[in-house]
């Protein structure tokens, strides 16, 4: 096997390259000014721009992380650099569920393949891929079946091909609707304090030409009451077995503002996002990050603090949403209502 | 008449000092970092510090307005100056109706004292100074009654001693609840896009040794859910007759989550906010500010964007919030509920 590029197993997404032997990530932290690939072909690599926050979104980074592995078997390295490498993977970030479950997939491929251990890690790999970009499309198709004509939808941080190998999933939905002829107009909250919606998710909609309109997180409110906004389509990064959800911290509050204006409110997210183990949102761990984050804001733009040094802040990286404010839960299998659930 | 100090007209708050002949400015638009004061005893000067939003709040702009006119006088420039630095000061802010209505007082008052214009316009001045501090205080007064021991409040926006020459509205029913014993804990919305909570109400929190935690406008629903709010006051800018406010962008919501959450809101203003001419909220324009603001952040601290350049926003500065969200109105009048209103 040689180092060349590969074109059966090549993949190439909005944030991710694989060329068969090497793997380049869009460095999302220089978005949205600069469009800047960098190289992520060994675990080491990879593992740093995890960390570095260079590639993010569950899904993403599980795919990125298997990709890196295959790059690693497919460059001649022994055996037990492999296995190290997933090591150092699973190390970048100890709580991300599908990178785990990504890297097991991968070594586990390699390990019942016998001498033939770095086709399968490639295979396997590519898989994730695919299988990923499937999921988003089932997703997308049905969340997009779900707008009319002439909608305005808000949206919060960012669910699109930043975060998966695919079209993503709410961001997904709304692009299908509107690559299917749909008129419809986006609203990305900016989702402070880490800015995903207005550095992701308005480059993302630029690029794809779907008419958009960014707003500060307070302006959801004022924006239903303007009657602009006719539906919400969200993310989870954990669906309970009731239908409470985990988000983006905001989510909660545009919930809220939905329900009060009457208006749909969708979480949008693949039936792995739903945990078996988990009766309700009360069982949910919530994060809570570093105050530095809510006195200012800092990335490739430059860092800023505003706020009186020290300030004490409150910063949970998501809140919980109860399921009676969820109008429906899309995912690749449909569109659930709350019969639908498994229930609490 | 000289230009010495005098202590009988003096006059002092957080953020102004007159000494009977020359005004001062703390430049807000330094804080939290610096705290620089910036003199304003001439009508030019002052103008300036206006259109720089080196002084803000629309009570306080008045006040510092008629000061400085007072400094005119004081200055023994000829009668023809001083109104001509009415005329400039009336320019600075064509839609303040706080600063028209000072220059008015004071240049009324002046055109009725004759030979002794001079005294009478510091004189004058002095009383509109004095009756800021007064007003601010009676409803401070009324507001803190409200609070009970162990509340968590939260607020919205500056209403403090950044905004009036006295205690402020919300703010000041804050400071007051803390003076007389009440042990509060205040929660500061940042308030995006211009940052008024997390720049000044955190650092006039901060200066007070009041409990305070600074959050993003995107976690109050979430704070509101975790039980950590019981009370929340803000301004208004503008009150019409069947309660219906005006205030910054960001109240609206903050309202709705409240509501949800049976949280008792409370709109902290003087009767003069209320607009008899204003039927209802539908009445109340609302002005869209700089696409700029939205897409980043500016000031002191420094200037950043990250959102795409050109990203279309919608961006206005307040929003309407419909009197069946509010629990009372509190004026220096006392405590006035929705039937207390003289009704649409």
């Amino acid at each position: 096997m040689t180092a060349a590029a590969d074109g059966r197993v090549a993949r190439r997404s909005l944030s991710l390259a694989f060329d068969g032997s090497a793997l380049w990530l869009l460095d999302q932290t220089r978005l949205p000014d600069v469009e800047e690939w960098v190289e992520a072909s060994g675990a080491e690599s990879a593992a740093a721009h995890i960390r570095a926050l260079k590639v993010r979104g569950a899904p993403l980074i599980g795919v990125a992380a298997g990709l890196s592995l295959a790059c690693v078997a497919r460059s001649g390295a022994p055996r037990a650099a492999f296995e190290a490498g997933a090591a150092t993977l699973r190390a970048a970030r100890p709580t991300a569920v599908n990178l785990m479950g990504a890297v097991d997939r991968v070594i586990g491929a390699a390990a019942r393949a016998g001498d033939a251990w770095r086709e399968e890690a490639v295979r396997e790999a590519v898989v994730l891929f695919d299988e990923d970009v499937a999921l988003c499309d089932r997703i997308a198709a049905h969340g997009a079946a779900l707008i009319s004509d002439g909608e305005g939808v808000l949206t919060h941080c960012n669910t699109g091909g930043l975060a998966t190998a695919g079209v993503g999933t709410a961001f997904g939905a709304l692009r299908r609707a509107w690559e299917g002829g749909t008129r419809l107009h986006v609203y990305a909250g900016e989702t402070r304090p880490l800015l995903q919606g207005a550095r992701l998710t308005a480059w993302e909609l630029a690029r794809l030409g779907v008419p958009h309109t960014l707003v500060t997180d307070s302006m959801a409110g004022a924006l239903m009451g303007a009657g602009k906004v006719h539906r919400v389509l969200v993310g989870a990064d954990r669906v309970a077995r009731n239908g409470d959800f985990a988000n983006k911290i905001g989510t909660y509050a545009v919930a809220v503002l939905a329900h009060h204006h009457r208006i749909p409110f969708h979480v949008v997210a693949p039936s792995t996002s739903f945990d078996p183990t988990c009766a309700s949102g009360a069982g949910i761990p919530i994060e809570e990050r570093d105050p530095a984050e809510v006195r200012g804001a800092s990335g490739a733009f430059g860092r800023v603090r505003w706020a009186p040094e020290g300030t004490p802040t409150w910063n949970p990286a998501f809140d919980v949403t109860p399921a009676e404010l969820v109008t429906s839960w899309i995912t690749e299998r449909g569109v659930l209502g709350r019969g639908d659930l498994g229930g609490g």
